[in-house]
């Protein structure tokens, strides 16, 4: 791989679709507004920090990709607003269930107000992506964001009732992020083909490329919970401190002694984890070098999105390309 | 008025558009389905009490009054089963919001599991509104749901930013109610007129009709919390332990006399006010025959609609009438 990284890769990105995302972000910080004057004030703190936008930003460059007539398109940027509004929505609602005190590096509206300003700002996005849908006037893509909504949904419910659930096997887990995460990124590189009317193949071929980015940006998320810095004010642990089952807890299972797992287990049963119990389970994560085991499921969804992305070849397709590479070894 | 009340009203009207209120149920049922098991098991749960489904009811109904071609529509089933969902939504939020403990007299998804339960089964059913309203194959209908989905966002974030302001005006809260109950009403009358493309003279008309009569319904509701009585297990008292600032309470404000209102007004700064605030506020609402006069604005709203719905003449719109009429003197 060459001298890049994923924050490079993500800035040579935002340039490539800088006219457009600006257009998105503008968009946004239009359909935060409200006579209710707590509306643009809570959104604009939460907006504050944008974050990646990786979701818009995926629908744009897919976009540019695919469309000869991409600077005269504009439902792109609807549907991109759209999309950056149904995930602000289920990370509001996130921090409600996780009791999260933090949202990319600084105090969460559920944090600094409380619980229902959270619930209550989530239902305004989730009416925002609605409306910004229905501007985009394709009846097709809005199916495609209603059902992945509704999945969504599903991924969360699926990963709450295996909380504690240390019979977790790894298909499960990729069941569960591949609803909760990995779909959203899959309707956000289809959509673009759908509202410009590509063939039923490439819209699924755009779908699988999404899709395998999404699958592997969660799994590398739950990876670096174990095994990364802290950078961005994310705390690490996160997941085991709530009890979480992810990848590499899985992975663990397997490889462990009778003892370690009935220690494991007895950990993962309990109401509470302590800071203790999760420096001893990585003490075991190191013993059985959890760390390129699990990286390797990554590794293998980056090489079959390859095979499919071979097909494009532009300035787009090429940062695609490059941003599944650097996913991998990103380190925040 | 002739021997009628509200509740065998809607029995008629429930007789009147029962083919397609049964489709609609189905509907219902089938979206509710998933392969996470949780979610029809809380689902079924929740609309093991269907309620008096007035929404979804509306919209079949003002249908039926526009439509020759009634019987041979189907996207109305499908934008009433929508309504409903996008109402329970609202509901399962609602509860989260206001810690409430029992909905449609058994105990409430957030009382038995937890909130993060009732937010996610909210979410999920947003996703089922959304999904049906792309079934109804019409964007302007979506429009005008998604539209209202931010208003009810609307109305509930300046019903939390007034809790306990003592100088709340009338004008005010019928803001409130507009927004967070009245509008979806509307919705639910006009969507049959944009799905088979009737006169904007007529899609206003429709919507003013739902819009009054979700006004009266609200008025009547916040009435009923200081003057009804004790029937389907809902709690009477829940808005002013809540602090709600609601018509009975800005009437009576207005007739006090210094020191009673002093009284109120410190009442309604306290955190939490006791039962005997409760009776005491009750006895300061009969000295002032305030019962009569929060009425009033709800008739006067019931004679605007009047005049809009003599335009039809048909046997959805006598019953449409006659629950305009008994709204205002339902005792639940």
């Amino acid at each position: 791989m060459k001298n890049l990284n994923f924050e490079k890769t993500i800035l040579s990105i935002h340039k490539e679709i800088q006219v457009k995302l600006k257009k998105t972000n503008k968009k946004i910080d239009n359909y935060i507004q409200s006579d209710v004057p707590l509306i643009p004030q809570l959104s604009s703190y939460f907006f504050n920090k944008r974050g990646k936008q990786l979701r818009p930003v995926l629908c744009l460059l897919s976009s540019k990709m695919i469309n000869e007539e991409y600077s005269k398109l504009t439902s792109d940027i609807s549907m991109a607003a759209a999309l950056e509004f149904i995930h602000a929505a289920t990370l509001l609602h996130d921090d409600v269930i996780d009791k999260g005190k933090s949202r990319r590096g600084q105090r969460s509206i559920n944090d600094i107000w409380n619980n229902k300003f959270s619930v209550l700002l989530g239902d305004f996005m989730f009416s925002k992506s609605f409306q910004l849908m229905t501007e985009g006037q394709s009846l097709k893509a809005m199916e495609s964001l209603a059902e992945v909504s509704g999945k969504i949904s599903e991924g969360e419910f699926l990963q709450m009732a295996n909380e504690n659930n240390t019979s977790l096997t790894i298909s499960e887990y990729l069941q569960i992020i591949s609803l909760k995460t990995a779909e959203l990124f899959g309707a956000a590189m289809k959509i673009p083909a759908i509202l410009t009317k590509k063939s039923n193949k490439m819209i699924k071929q755009l779908n699988l490329i999404g899709l395998n980015f999404g699958m592997i940006f969660q799994i590398i998320d739950d990876h670096l919970d174990y095994f990364g810095t802290i950078k961005t004010g994310k705390l690490k642990g996160k997941d085991f401190l709530e009890g979480k089952i992810t990848l590499p807890i899985i992975v663990l299972f397997k490889k462990t002694n009778p003892t370690e797992k009935k220690w494991l287990s007895k950990i993962f049963k309990n109401k509470k984890r302590s800071k203790k119990d999760f420096l001893q389970t990585k003490a075991l994560l190191e013993k059985y070098d959890i760390e390129s085991l699990s990286l390797k499921y990554a590794n293998d969804l980056r090489h079959k999105s390859k095979v499919v992305l071979k097909t494009f070849k532009n300035q787009p397709s090429i940062l695609l390309q490059e941003l599944l590479d650097t996913s991998i070894n990103r380190d925040n």
